[in-house]
């Protein structure tokens, strides 16, 4: 059995900021060709010692984790930034050098491309870069960013809405996974990119149970970052609201929730406990984004807060086979990896 | 020892919803007077049948609380709504209605008021109301709304922010209790203001622990709704990122969670599992929110979700001197309620 | 002959103003299921002292008002709140509990339902909701409101705009009434919701009378609130245009204003006496807005400023007929009221 | 005795619309200073066939008017344009060029200057162009817009507002009148300059009759244009209120509506008759505004409109002395003319 | 051989400002009827002295300057002013009065029209004014204005974009010059027009050879003003670019630059040489914009800073066939003058 | 004597960019500190193949520049973006680098700072940095952005606006030069920043000499940006209104503009022969914004576009003592430069 980390982001060379930079800079003016890291730089991102103690590669060993799903970090991804061909040329870099790393290290990594959302056009713009990814590069599944206006005021039609039908469309047609994560906030002051991330998972979550989506694509396979922002801890506050509407049996909003997918970006024993009480070991995938915001060390414990391998083999009340499914059956048979 | 409900808003006569109707359609042409409603019309408001299957009173009997601490509806406040006198007088109106209820059941309600806060104006102009209700009608706290702007794009100040300081000072002046808990939800579709009140918590509890307000305020009693949002859910990822960035222990984010209030209107046992475990048992208060949005009856347990007595006669890991001032000691002394 | 008051406004059950403010404080997240008041309800809001002396009937009687057109009270209609749907769910529940009216005293009242309107929308959208209260409710008529806006500063196309003309087709259609009455003001400082009836009925008059409408419906059936604004009283002004312009004797600005019905809502005797001369007898309606604004005691009288049928019966220079005719018989045969 | 029109604007030389074209094309950029026409230029224009089918002065002659009281073309001030020094620019040659007309003629003519009002600013910045017109030139009342907006949205303060009281104090110091008249009209499909002036009219002496402003500035001397709007064909309306707030008589709003005055611009023997007997003879201005719009010929009478001294001479229950006192002598009192 | 002045503005009737001053008071409610000069009227305007120390014709006769290609001036045109209709009321009075001026002067003058050019529609709106001026007319060309939002903040499709296309396809159908030249600026402390021009010269030939204009419309003729802005002087600037990117020879920005014309309304001899040698003899056309800002007197020379035929007649290093191009030669060809 | 290219921009180490790139991704959530480049990464960009075919510093070499003014990339210093501390963050870390790299060749480089300009707040926030620069790292100057809005439509004040004063005098004291010198633009479609930067050069100019900028400060030492932009070749133009509206010699715009210094940075030697006719050789200053956009191989020469010695050693006309002053010796003597 291999131990996938479901939720990882790449090591990103120096290439990808100084090309985002540029583009901040001139707008579209000097051209939208991206640069091409050489397999060194690659290499050399993948060692550099950044966000944990180690490089990125050192994490995985160290942590005993065999293989992780890696997309674009989501907070550079800039969806709100005009004019859009910014965007997606932005996104279509990332994707492509991401593509590489994957490319070299084809038993490490599994690629999952960022989308070139921007809030005021149809998704159906961003879905030939996911067809591209999909088909040239062998990715299994997408980033969704709920929010691509950034938490600039204006807002984006709820995960319920018909707007995102094309893209739910899309990926069961080519039987790949959405994962919810937004990208940054043009209001960092009240909330910065990090807490966006848990508000807007929060709203995502909330929106796609509240709605017929999950009822409309069957085969949808949404998998929900940080372990569903508020929603396993608040539970109880939408599921009465739900059976006070009438919702069914079998149709309310908590068994709407178990047809989604989670991960345990969650950095604490007691939150990863409860996730999985809450919404069951059959929808938990084991993720610790490493390396990442979890990679520093907890003087508590003298382990970095992404250690999260030991909670999950210290769980109570879940069978061996079900833990198995969290550290990477679960991942496996969504992300179509073969082990 | 009383069983004391910390958070519950007052059964709303007739009167309120038709002034407040009334205020929105002539915007302050026909004055601001409010309607006064006898004895009789606050009794049958706190005996009708309208949230949960039995009256407010009954709710209370038979739940076995002895006591609860009162304000207004939070999500009928209409910050938003201009002009800002029409906010002015609904909210003074909404208190003295509440007052009446208070004063006709003194050994069953204790007054929290709401403030007329309206975001683009300073905090300032909202004091002169909590000093009222504290002064004439003897209230022991106040509902802060960190969204005045009730979700409509604008964004106020995050709540470590300057702009809220000379409400803090007046709050330990006073020596009462702010209860965080934000009002209605401009766009419903996407956010309804009870999703809302959840992600203004998360944020309002992150603007809080990340500045120096809990320093400059040491006296300061801040209770925070619904469990405090996702924080408890979530702390291990920004105590992460307070490791990160060098806060000393004692004064890290989990720290100064540890110097909030929270109450328990979660609606499963999880949840209130995880709370009192992640900030301890002196930081919480039962609160249920009776009748509320948790009244509705959940069919796999025949008890309505609010129901939330037994699972704190339930916790473990805690002594019963821990699960006595949860029940109602902490809430005596942060209020000054005598028992 | 039956006296009809052709302009007044339902008496209103409690029910309808808490769902209007239970509507704006959860904005359609709770539903927009309307309230259902009991006969007992409607009968008390009928006997209810409020806006006059006495209770809406004992006010017909004592005037000696045999039948009343009701409509929904305009300045409460809300046309300007957003998201639209709570428009929609308002004034559908408004005239149904007027159609519960009507049909408790079919021998009082007839009704005419307010429309839906929402400025940024084409006026097709409250078509739907004319038809039902005609065809289900039997109304004959329905409000028009010039500035669904509601003075917030955006402008309404005129009333001679093609925007207009389904709502005009309709009418015409359905062989009913289009009452000219405007809604709410959202600067009340400036331009309190009564006065800008006045300002808004001016300008609508003007609209019509400045363009082809008349003349593309021969025709429709327009009435227009409060005597016509300032119309009447500033006649020679637009007359005189419409001359300089080149208008042909008979297709003036003056002819076409005859073309158009007024009622005798003025509560001074010169008023309605100037407004009979000016427009002619066979073009005005007796309408009292009984009780309304005009329910006060006037000091000099004794009686209440609304107590106009004395002035109709002294207006000098017309014939009995058209004294009959202003008294209930145009009424009766524009709404079609059998007599 | 000598009959004078208290209402009429300038005949324009040619110069001005050249002067003010020339400002909205190059907006400054060439320089303000305005063009000086010769005594020939303002001759040209006072004879000059346009509005009437004679001349300025030989209207004068042949309706028998000795006097005029002339201000600048209300609607061509501009108020709403920018840069605001454009305003003042233009403002300032159009009261120089009236200052001419009066001095070449000082038995025919007194001046009343238009206000480089501009609605973003205060209003003090309009008053030391009321302060040289006086001084220098002599003029004795100044035009008053209570929408420096034009229409376009924006709201101004109402004329109850303490924004105006720098503008009615310096009225009082001067002993001058102040003339309510609006300019422009942004929106004029639905609404051109015409009509809005009587929209103004009518939201004007509402402003000023729903407020303290006749109390605090005993001395105003405010004249209200074409006979007061909508407002004395209304008044019942606002007077039924007044007494419902419980005015007081003596300070109802009918009492304070006589203490403004009106002039006759009407254009119809009806209207002028109801507002003498509503605001009584002492408190009407014969004013014909000749000429100008009611210079067309009605053709049912031969004469243009703005023949209004038969219908004051055929006016009904006036005596003597206040038919002389509409046709000059309050006129005469107010403007300061010696006769 | 003729000289032919290309780039001049006509003698502007009194009547047209003082229309243009109409509108822009009324906005269209008292129609949208032009006014008529006399022949008159036209002479007058011809012979006044305003911005030259002669009038018109004679600046042209001392000039030595046989004929002239007249259009309207630009900095009049109001573009950006609404409701729209008076931007085409205003452009067709214009061309009309140039057509008589025209009409007076056959061997004079040759007319170019003004387009009612507004930045929020589509370019189509102002062709059938095109094809009316030259199919009624006999007009020559048109300006073309690349700012119709006069400077006002909001940005207009660049040259190259296909917003413009319409435009240059009925240019080659009915085989007339397209004269760039913007108007008015609403910025004007900044950016008066008369620097406004040079910018959005400099813009708009950017615009043009930055594209595939020329590519997809090899038979277009666009005569630039003012010797193309910045665009000569920094020309090495913009073809270092254009190298850079990769454009072949025969199709660099230099290239395209050559085909396009350009007038030499410079007023400087060091100017009008740099523009020759940059472009091309074949490029220039004489053009003197007289009268017009240039008219006044160069206290070093004596002469108006407009006298440029010396500075041409004295340019080295081209031949006289050339040299005689310039004066008049293309502008007959492009303008289908016979000579 | 020293050859002194007085208009060049550092090489960028990639950490700047990184950061840039990170302050735009996180908006401040990460902090603000910069990078610290190693001296070896100094190196690096120092020779570093990127905009021309040789490294900075052989450029330098092969063209026989023995000095240079180096600044921060204008284009990149992102004014626009918000929060302003991004912008200060950003604009401070450049400096600091610029300052290493000038530390590291004392003999080639004098350094120049940007200033932390953002349109919305007064110029004075932009001084510390300023101060800071000079008193710490010894620089000369600043870039002065005329258009902190970044092309978005927002204007800034003119150049001779109150609002700069601030700027001048504080050059003034530090006896440091003002570089004008704009930066990116938010519009590239329409106007690049490389075209932005010549119509802000020209917007600048005007500003200066149509104000009293020159006279109140006549210490003021400002250079401008390549040659001026459009201004020395439409001078004709700005001289004929200035003589129009009567400014006086010595005083007219003409005078002003040779209180001026202008760089050589124009890529043709007929626009370089025009400059030094134009502004007199003693007010250009040797410039090649070496390696830059100039940087290309020009095929019709096989040398880079910015090979401009040769032109100013050809240069006719001139002294060699100006020669002198250009290639060197005024840069030395504005900059301070010992040589």
């Amino acid at each position: 059995m291999k131990i996938i980390d479901c939720h990882a982001h790449m090591a990103v060379p120096t290439q990808l900021p100084v090309f985002k930079s540029a583009l901040l800079s001139h707008r579209g003016a000097h051209g939208l060709r991206a640069p091409v890291p050489t397999d060194d730089d690659i290499h050399a991102a993948l060692n550099r010692v950044e966000m944990a103690p180690y490089g990125h590669l050192e994490c995985l060993d160290r942590a005993g984790v065999d293989m992780q799903v890696l997309s674009p970090r989501p907070f550079q991804m800039m969806h709100s930034e005009e004019p859009k061909k910014l965007v997606h040329a932005y996104v279509r870099a990332a994707n492509d050098m991401l593509a590489r790393q994957v490319a070299l290290y084809p038993d490490r990594f599994v690629g999952v491309c960022g989308l070139p959302q921007t809030g005021a056009s149809p998704v159906e713009e961003a879905l030939p870069e996911l067809e591209r990814c999909v088909g040239e590069h062998g990715f299994r599944g997408c980033l969704i960013n709920p929010d691509p206006f950034e938490n600039s005021g204006r807002k984006a039609p709820p995960m319920g809405d018909r707007y995102w039908y094309p893209l739910y469309e899309k990926l069961v047609e080519l039987d790949v996974v959405g994962h919810i994560h937004s990208t940054a906030s043009r209001h960092p002051e009240r909330e910065p990119y990090s807490l966006h991330f848990i508000n807007e998972e929060t709203t995502a979550v909330y929106g796609l149970c509240n709605s017929r989506v999950l009822d409309d694509f069957p085969d949808l396979k949404i998998l929900v970052s940080h372990g569903g922002g508020a929603i396993p801890f608040q539970l109880g506050r939408f599921q009465a609201s739900s059976v006070r509407r009438g919702d069914k049996p079998g149709a309310t909003f908590a068994d709407k929730l178990k047809r989604l997918w989670f991960d345990t970006v969650l950095y604490s024993p007691e939150a990863i406990e409860l996730l999985v009480r809450v919404v069951g070991p059959d929808r938990c995938l084991f993720g610790a984004e490493m390396p990442g915001v979890g990679s520093s060390v907890n003087p508590e414990t003298g382990e970095t807060f992404d250690t999260l391998l030991p909670h999950i083999r210290a769980l109570q009340g879940i069978t061996e086979e079900e833990r198995s499914a969290i550290l990477g059956g679960t991942a496996a048979r969504l992300f179509r990896i073969e082990v």
